[in-house]
Order: C-alpha cells, then sequence, then structure tokens
C-alpha cells in the first residue's frame, strides 16, 4: 500500500483567511486535536506583522508551546528575515517561504516582484538551512491568477525551480483561485516535473470551484504523493463569492482511503475536529462530506 | 472536440427530493429556464402517485405543456404500467424506468425484488417501445447501498444487460449514496463495460461526500459520454445529514469544459437558472461554483 501525506494547513493558511480571529489557546486546541487524528504536518503559524494579518498574532506563542523536535512537523510560514527572527527564537524546526507564480499576484500580495521575492526568501532560507531548519516553497497560482487569467505552465516550473535551488526540500503548488481542472492541472504539472521530481513536489488544491478533489487525482496519477489540506475547508466559506476555498482535509483524506492509499489519519477523528473549530468560528464545516458523516463524538 | 451531453434531472430526481413542493408553473418556469441554457435532454417529472411523491404532482400538466417533439428530450419517470398511461396521455416521448442493484434498496424502494421490478419494466418498456417512445433505464446503489454496504459491481452489470435488453438505449448507472471514489467507480464501470458498451452508459453521481467530479473524470477516463446532474445540485442538501446530493450541473459543466469537452451548455445561464430555483426553494444552490460566480443576470 503506497503511502500519501496530507499536510494539514488549517490553522495557518486556513484561519489566515477567517474573518473571526480566534485566540492562542483555541488554535493550540486546533493543533492538538489535528495531531491526534494522526497527521504528520501541520502548519501552525505564520511570522507576519499582526498589523496586515491579525488573525496569525500569538504565532510565536503557539509554536513555543508545541513539541517542534518530534515525529510531527509544525511548519511556520515566514516572509523575510525578520519573520525568521522571530520564528526561530519560538522554536521552529521548519519554515515555509510563499511565492507566486504571476508577477501581478507577487506584486499585490508580498508587494515585490517575483524576482525581488525570490531575493529575499534567498537570504531567509540560507539561514533557516545554517540553522538546520527545514524550508519549504510555496507557489501560488499555478493555474490561473485573479488579475493576470490564466498563467503559463513554464513560469510556474521556473520558479519552482527556484525555489528548489534555494534549497526548498518541497514545492507546494497552489491552484490560489480553484480554476483549474485536470486537463490545466495536468499540463501545469508536466511543465514542473521536466525540471523537479514528483517527489519535491506537493499539491494545494482550492474547491472555490469544486474542482479539487478531482485535480488531486489528476495529481497523483502523474506520481504527486503529498497534499495540502485544510480541516472543515477553514479558509473558504462556500457561501461566500471570491472565497478561497481550500480543500476540507475530511475529503482528500475519504478520497485517498477509497483510492487505496495509506495516510494515517482517522477520518472520524478528523470529522470531529472539523465540527470543533467549525463551531468556534461559529460557521458550517465547508466540506459535504462532513455534514453528511455528522458528529462523531 | 468530443462531446459530452448532460442529462438534466433537476426537475425530477432533484425536486423530488426537495422539502418545499413547488408549483407546476414554477416548474414550467424551470424547465424552460433550463431549456434556454443549451442543455438537450431534461427530466420533466415522475408519473408516480403523489401520495407517496407529492413533489411530483402536476408532472402532466408540465409535461403537456412542453413541446415533447423538438429537439430536446423530457424524459419522465414511470414505475409501472399505470405510469405509462398518463405519461402516454401527456404526450411523452420518453420514460426512464428505475431499478436498483441492490435487493435491500428495491425492497424499500419500490416494494419489489429486483427480478419483480424487471418484470413490472418488462411490460413497461414493451408498451413504451410500441408506441414510438424512448426508454431509459436507471441503477441506483452501483457502488454502495445503505443497507447493504459495498455492492458487487457483477450485480451491477447483471441489472444493467437486463434493462438493456428490455430495450433502454441507455443505462444510468447512480452511485446513489455517494460513496464511491475513482478507484470503486472504475471497478464498477469495468465490470459493466463487459456486457455493454460505454455508448450505452450514462454516470449519475451523487456528490454527498464531495466524490462526484473525480468520479465523473473517471468515467470520462474508460469513455462514458453522458452524465446525468442537476441544477444547483437540487435534491441534496449539503447542511443536512444523509442528504441525497446530486452533483451539481454547474458544476459538471465547468469540469466538461475545462477538459476540452463541447456541451452545448452556456454556463452563465446555467448559474442563473442555479440561483432562480434556489430563490424558489428559498435556500442556498449546493453548489461552490455557484456562489464563487454569484448571480450572473
Amino acid at each position: 500500500m503506497q503511502s500519501v501525506k496530507i499536510v494539514e494547513v488549517g490553522p495557518r493558511d486556513g484561519l489566515q483567511n477567517e474573518k473571526r480571529p480566534l485566540s492562542a489557546e483555541i488554535k493550540l486546541e486546533l493543533i492538538r486535536r489535528l495531531a491526534g487524528t494522526g497527521l504528520s504536518a501541520i502548519e501552525a503559524g505564520a511570522f507576519v506583522s499582526p498589523k496586515w494579518v491579525p488573525q496569525m498574532a500569538g504565532s510565536a506563542e503557539v509554536l513555543a508551546a508545541l513539541d517542534t523536535t518530534g515525529a510531527i512537523a509544525y511548519p511556520v510560514l515566514v516572509p523575510n528575515d525578520m519573520g525568521l527572527d522571530a520564528a526561530l527564537a519560538a522554536g521552529a524546526r521548519e519554515i515555509a517561504v510563499f511565492g507566486a507564480a504571476s508577477e501581478s499576484f507577487s506584486q499585490k500580495n508580498i508587494n515585490a516582484s517575483i524576482a525581488e521575492s525570490l531575493q529575499r526568501f534567498a537570504s531567509v532560507a540560507r539561514r533557516a538551512l545554517d540553522a538546520g531548519v527545514k524550508v519549504r516553497g510555496y507557489v501560488s497560482c499555478v493555474v490561473g491568477c485573479p488579475y493576470e487569467g490564466r498563467i503559463a505552465p513554464q513560469k510556474v516550473a521556473d520558479v519552482a525551480r527556484a525555489l528548489a535551488d534555494l534549497g526548498c526540500y518541497e514545492i507546494s503548488l497552489g491552484d490560489t483561485i480553484g480554476v483549474g481542472t485536470p486537463a490545466s492541472v495536468r499540463e501545469m504539472l508536466d511543465a514542473v516535473l521536466d525540471v523537479l521530481p514528483a517527489g519535491q513536489l506537493a499539491g494545494h488544491f482550492h474547491d472555490t470551484y469544486g474542482m479539487a478533489v478531482a485535480n488531486i487525482r489528476a495529481a497523483l496519477d502523474v506520481g504527486l504523493r503529498v497534499f495540502d489540506a485544510s480541516v472543515a475547508g477553514l479558509g473558504g466559506c462556500p457561501y461566500a463569492r471570491g472565497a478561497s476555498g481550500n480543500v476540507a482535509t475530511e475529503d482528500v483524506a475519504y478520497l485517498l482511503a477509497g483510492e487505496g492509499y495509506h495516510t494515517g489519519i482517522d477520518l472520524t477523528k478528523l470529522v470531529d475536529v472539523a465540527w470543533f473549530i467549525a463551531d468556534a468560528l461559529g460557521k458550517p464545516p465547508a466540506s459535504k462530506l462532513t455534514h453528511a458523516l455528522g458528529r462523531q463524538g
């Protein structure tokens, strides 16, 4: 039985896009419950300015309370050297940098061109690696961009390769606006697989248009074995226009079990974590599966 | 460019499972708007007892008001000879019979064994064909059954073949409880494709567990080119346990466009029909895509 790893991004990528900010206590409780489901990688926070992303305030407190030296990885997002200093001080053993395959998105999202962002990440990555800290790279807008429309697969391959050259052990390819279908996802992956092996890639799909599960199935077909997902579909709201819409971890775990892959995740426990965090946010889980299964505990 | 046909089942399979019964006027308005999107087949009603299925009352009135001799097919569900009489009187040019691959489901759903149901359908099909009326066959529970669990693929193949032998020009294979993933769907289809050609099969997937779009992609891979879908995901409620959950026609149309298939459907118009019927039912559309795109008109 082949294994597939799910990187749970709910506590960072998910909560970052939720309107209601949560306390460090609730975030910690969420992460601990997620750890209890069998997940082996849980993105725990972001060391960004609370002025810009108030939802990520308290990330240092959260990270410091976790055992970052154990079997479960707790990567944190780090945008620059200042963020790295804070992450290292809080005990980070893995960080992630967030690049884009779209120039316009890079400018609007992090106020830097792609080239400038890569320069910034080079320093962050070098210092992290020197400290024995693993570095993961995100590429956003790998299929489409809200400002530019379609993104050329070669552009994605170039940015992914550049992040790998900076020392990223894994590159997570994000369909940030969820417009991809298996055909465009395959086309993009084929280009990236020309420059990097499948074992160095992760798929990060948003379910904005309901295509995420099919896109994951397509990525499995070309050898990807790591996927990002967000418990309860955190970060997306099924009833709001233009919602971000991370694919729900429950949906991915169900798909993978059905397809015969080992994930180590207990779906029953995971569904209950989805209800826990949905209750904390005062909104329904974004996963149909979670509603169909109902509360398990 | 290859073509794929979507059979819109919202006005029958969808509305039948909605709590709020709609007037014949609203149903007719729905069907007329659906016809305006480019759909070529729209299931228009069911000739069943209004005592058992009050939502389908008025099907004769609806069908009689439609042009059943034109380019758009308006199949109606017919459970028995009495239903056929009423359907023919209302001008039906295509009917559908509804069988199951699960004995328990057949007993609970239509109070007959599979063998008894096929006998009943034999008479209905023969009389319909004699009257020059096309007959479509449904097989429910093709992957799993709420009472029996997993259904053997060979059982599905047997029932599908039996319906074809009765003269059904097309057999729609329904994952009624939506538990399938691409692997189990492929296993089932492989068994059915041993006894019937892909051109005689349709896929009917429910999105109860969020797998429908991926399952359609899997069915495309083995040659299926007809899929049932329900505008706005009618018949399923994302926020109710055990919801039926027909896949939304919008999601299927988006997938097929992305995969390079011609459907003849105008997605913008279709999304507006989804909002129209959701408003009429007083509930949100069950499609994330429809929320992401918002109201178009």
